[in-house]
């Protein structure tokens, strides 16, 4: 265990910066629940008012404690944090927790005021935690260092699954719903503005602990891109996975999020692409939150997925129910292939259709272990599903005796949901680290994260090309670009000449930095048909602007021919601000946006990526050679998205457009309509 | 209470045929459960091989059963039931109950025993309730009539919500869970295949019980849309609203509750058209079933609806949760408007945003009371709600006595989520008749589908045209047809010579029953110039279709003016297996399938509802003015659409389509491209 990690995680000296000595107040939390829940290390209540604070000798200062301190967990107000901060650092104490809002999340003074903690941590080597942080609580070591009133609760059961979470209330009611189930965690670290400690550092050490086998988290925003997926790839080599609700699915939740935390909002697309990129399973649901990590507890993701289970039920109406909320979120339930329909027949089990219903063949635990078993053969699905009913309520342990059993084989995961109340079912099936579910609908959104589940993916490495953008780059700037990344372009600059060897008809567009919208200035004709037009357009152009844009500095004229594919896409890449580069295939016109159309991903991809971006857009469906339609050049598709991609090299842009993307039969390649680029506003120091 | 409510809903004197003397086998259960639930009334168990069942005299078959018989449960296998049917008949028994399956759900040779079954119950003026039905619950009444194991609780609470559900475990599973929330129902019906008795018959008869303030429908399918529509109607005038969960979202999961109940699957579209126009809310969450009546209790559909509502928290992060899960579903959180926003501020309650953050303000009861009380004041929101934190698990009079008296104001609802486990806190929100939710998933669904409710609409009075139609109608049918329901067409039949007066360009169309794919075999040909062209194309055509399919009987030419609009739709009709009627509107080519770009709405509609299917097809939107595009005459839009519902009303039409439906600009009309007439199979011998 690193340092860092002891001091945050399980430290034995703590300071309690304002612990109150009024037990009725939220300041005297910690220290009550530290000794509620048995921590044996030491407190040093800090209360310059009292010489004694609940039972315990309290200190007027930090100054005045003797010998080192392992954590600080400043409980006082917004405006006395930074000198406390101040104190830590003179005291060298490790990790400084601040419960205080106010800061990033309330406007620009907050910001400023959260700006000025974070320095006076960072040159006294304070690792800060917070501020507006619940605290950490280590349910193994007893260390129940929070305010949070959820450990108001008598005892709480110690499991294996940690949470991370920037929302102080979420991690005492994700506690307390666990707790209701029998679910424990290992620990629980409120991570509330990450001035310093984000999500990710802390997920991170959270993975070396041996107590944890999975790490939840709870996310507003992602603030620290890089420490996340650092997390992610250390728990993909441990095999300890990571699981995560992240808000802002609605533009709503999104804006709120922001406003709560003082978060950057990124678009939830970037989020998502981010995610599961990285191989942390996102769930849209709170219990979901809860009662997937079982599932994953030892596992690393499955090398091949078919969005496809097995389920087997004791009752017919929770079987349906169960398939169609899967089938709603685009997980089949399916009927058992020939292994495992031999399986069945062997088992002398009835099967037909999708769901392996058992209400004939009867309940006990060694028929329910035997279906189990023998669905779990199928060669084309990535979990059997047991969906139980009444038995469950009144008969818990024959209700899951055979799930239990078929649980341990090696291989397939087995899960459960059960229909009617049962909380002793559940109860049983936690205690044997069975994944089980309340509600069809967290079962169908746990079991589709589990089948979306891919190892993290190594970003293609990409060398890129030296460039030097002028402020304004002009088209021909940006298609030269985008050529040097490897998605050459037909359009050639001209002068008074046209250039020679041009197939007609040919489109003429004004190249210049001043003028943003070309067509409404008649900066763009289509269709010239020969030389002898060519040369009249350009000239009749130039005059045209010169009249309507005598200040608009004119670097030349853009001449391409004119291409007619089989469909048009927009083909987009920009810095997200929550997770950084991203690449954007939609639909062409306005389908991308009225239809939500569109396949994004972080930047740069691989060819491979590539194709199942253009395999995710609707429109371009045809292309694929739906119902016998000609096939588009989908190859130079994919190799334009990848080139694009590789903008995520060339740190001196910001963005860029290429609408639309002319898409070409098989074998014709693509055009680029129009091509815009956007400078990154203050280039960034590293290469690119 | 009608003499068939009494006998179904409150028997007192019950048969139970096959009742076992051994008290551990499933039919000995409804004897059981009877008893242990307090039943006062006379039963007659009917075994042959006992004088006693589990201490009651039994008889050896109906005929010895003296005196009258109000309901007979038969607990006997399948190949018994005709029998026993007859038998009720007999002795004139006015409802009978059947456990067993085996029916229509079980293949051909079940639907025919089915209809067997039924038919001497006909005769016997028996009404029958399943088969495959776990039978009547009537709390109030300590009728525990039934198979279901949930009945095996000690004690169930009763409450004023009535559940019918197709499937006996799910009434088994909701009871249950309703239990554990203080959530009791008045009465639990379980209709199975319904073979005489449906859901909406048995809801119509709910209604009238004075114990019952809602009904809530378990359905897998829709088999008698006219009692349910009935119901509902029943239901608005009541003020006693219906709620339902209807399977088959997705199309595994109607392929099961097709195979599982033997009912005819419709598209799960035409279901959700059915319940909305009839004023059924419709949940997606099998506990929103449970948690969203108290919410409609007393209640009718609101005039207004916003999509929005207010909310207060004591929690940032479970507020946020709520909202962006209220947001995933297109319901807004809305910042408070001028009016509530001064009850805020004379309430001194700080204020900024979509969420009324009471963490600050303090939530003590009279805090919360105030600050909900000011929400509601809004003018552009729909409910209020209110999301409890830590104090909802720990302090539970102290987090909902704010809630309850602003829930006691008239007018606008007051719902709550509690974010931590809180079972004190939901049960005496349950005593106060407030809907309380447990999960922000289960919120959202609710509140979308309270923000969604409608008074049931009447469908508009059609005339219908008397058409006769030939057995396989042409395209020049479908348009005198479609015309004659109010949507002309600029097409005219040619025979030799042009008609007089056409506008050229034009299209011309080979017309023929025998033809299906005219394209294919030179049967279509556009953009002719002018006469002589088209008198060239018409002959050649002749020929081209004399020499291709010599068999094929041609009926003439059609011919029409070449339109060139802004936008193409596909328009169509066709009757739901399950619900009936229904048109549909969807944008044109294949983005209607690829985007699933459809509107859907039982038929006929009127032209406001016309223009509601208009705004919901997103393909469309540039139509209505999007962006500056040019308008499209979405007014002759609407009144195709209005026309094409009318074939509701001509029986001897199964199903017509207009693919592409051109739309010109404003007020250049709309354009049928291509039309399309499937008759009926066998015609319906009522009128139309």
């Amino acid at each position: 265990m690193s340092d860092l990690a002891r001091a945050l995680l399980n430290p034995r000296r703590i300071a309690l910066i304002g612990a109150s000595a009024d037990a009725a107040r939220l300041t005297a939390r910690p220290q009550r629940y530290l000794r509620r829940h048995g921590f044996d290390g030491t407190l040093f209540p800090v209360n310059p008012r009292a010489p004694e604070v609940l039972g315990e000798p309290a200190h007027a200062s930090l100054h005045d404690i003797p010998g080192p301190i392992d954590f600080a967990y400043i409980l006082l107000g917004t405006d006395a944090v930074e000198a406390q901060i101040e104190a830590c650092a003179a005291r060298r104490i490790p990790v400084a927790c601040v419960l205080a809002d106010g800061f990033a999340e309330a406007g620009t003074e907050g910001a400023a005021r959260q700006a000025r903690v974070l320095a006076a941590a960072r040159a006294g080597g304070v690792r800060l935690l917070g501020p507006n942080s619940m605290g950490v609580v280590n349910l193994h070591a007893r260390t129940a260092l929070t305010t949070n009133a959820a450990l108001e609760a008598e005892s709480l059961p110690a499991g294996r699954v940690a949470l991370v979470s920037q929302s102080g209330s979420m991690m005492g009611a994700l506690l307390s719903r666990g707790a209701a189930r029998g679910l424990g965690f290992s620990h629980l670290v409120g991570t509330g503005n990450e001035a310093d400690l984000t999500a990710g550092e802390v997920a991170s050490l959270l993975l070396d602990e041996p107590e944890v086998d999975v790490v939840a988290l709870f996310l507003e925003a992602i603030r620290a891109p890089e420490a996340l997926a650092a997390a992610a790839r250390k728990a993909h080599a441990l095999g300890k996975p990571i699981v995560a609700v992240k808000l802002g699915r609605s533009p709503f939740g999104a804006e709120l999020a922001t406003s709560h935390t003082g978060a950057l909002a990124g678009s939830d697309a970037a989020a998502e692409a981010f995610l599961h990129a990285h191989g942390i399973l996102r769930v849209t649901m709170l219990e979901a939150l809860l009662e997937l990590p079982p599932l994953l507890a030892g596992r690393r993701a499955p090398a091949h997925a078919h969005r496809a289970i097995g389920v087997m039920t004791t009752t017919g109406g929770g079987g349906a129910l169960a398939i169609d909320a899967l089938g709603v979120l685009g997980v089949e339930a399916r009927r058992p292939d020939a292994t495992a329909a031999a399986a069945l027949d062997a088992a002398a089990l009835p099967h037909h259709g999708r769901l392996l219903d058992m209400t004939l063949a009867g309940t006990r635990p060694e028929r329910v272990m035997a279906g189990l078993a023998a669905l779990r053969a199928a060669g084309d699905t990535d979990l059997v599903l047991a969906v139980v009913g009444s038995s469950a309520q009144f008969r818990p342990h024959d209700a899951v005796a055979g799930i239990v059993e078929a649980a341990k084989l090696p291989g397939k995961p087995v899960a459960a949901f059960l229909a009617p109340q049962a909380e002793a079912s559940l109860r049983l099936l936690a205690e044997a680290g069975i994944a089980a579910f309340r509600t069809p609908e967290g079962a169908a959104d746990a079991i589709r994260a589990f089948c979306d589940w891919r190892a993290p993916r190594e970003a293609p490495a990409v060398d890129p090309p030296t460039v030097t953008l002028t402020g304004a780059p002009d088209e021909a700037e940006a298609r030269a670009l985008f050529a040097a990344l490897g998605l050459p372009s037909d359009a050639a600059v001209m002068g008074n000449d046209p250039p020679p060897g041009l197939r007609y008809p040919v489109a003429l567009k004004i190249l210049s930095p001043d003028i943003a919208h070309k067509t409404e200035i008649g900066g763009v004709m289509l269709d010239i048909a020969d030389e002898a037009a060519l040369r009249a357009a350009a000239a009749a152009m130039r005059a045209r602007i010169a009249a309507a844009a005598p200040a608009a500095r004119v670097t030349g004229l853009l001449v391409q021919p004119m291409a007619r594919g089989l469909a048009e896409a927009i083909l987009g890449f920009r810095r997200d601000p929550e997770v950084g580069p991203v690449v954007l295939l939609g639909a062409g016109g306005v389908a991308s946006e009225l239809h939500r159309d569109i396949a994004l991903r972080l930047a740069p991809v691989d060819a491979e990526e590539a194709h199942a971006m253009i395999a995710e857009v609707r429109a371009l469906k045809p292309l694929a050679g739906w119902r016998n339609l000609p096939r588009g050049d989908l190859d130079a598709l994919a190799r334009a998205v990848v080139a694009i991609s590789r903008l995520a090299a060339v740190q001196a842009v910001a963005e860029a457009e290429i609408n639309p993307l002319i898409i070409g039969r098989e074998g014709e390649g693509v055009t680029l309509a129009d091509a815009l680029l956007v400078p990154s506003r203050a280039p960034a120091p590293v290469a690119g």
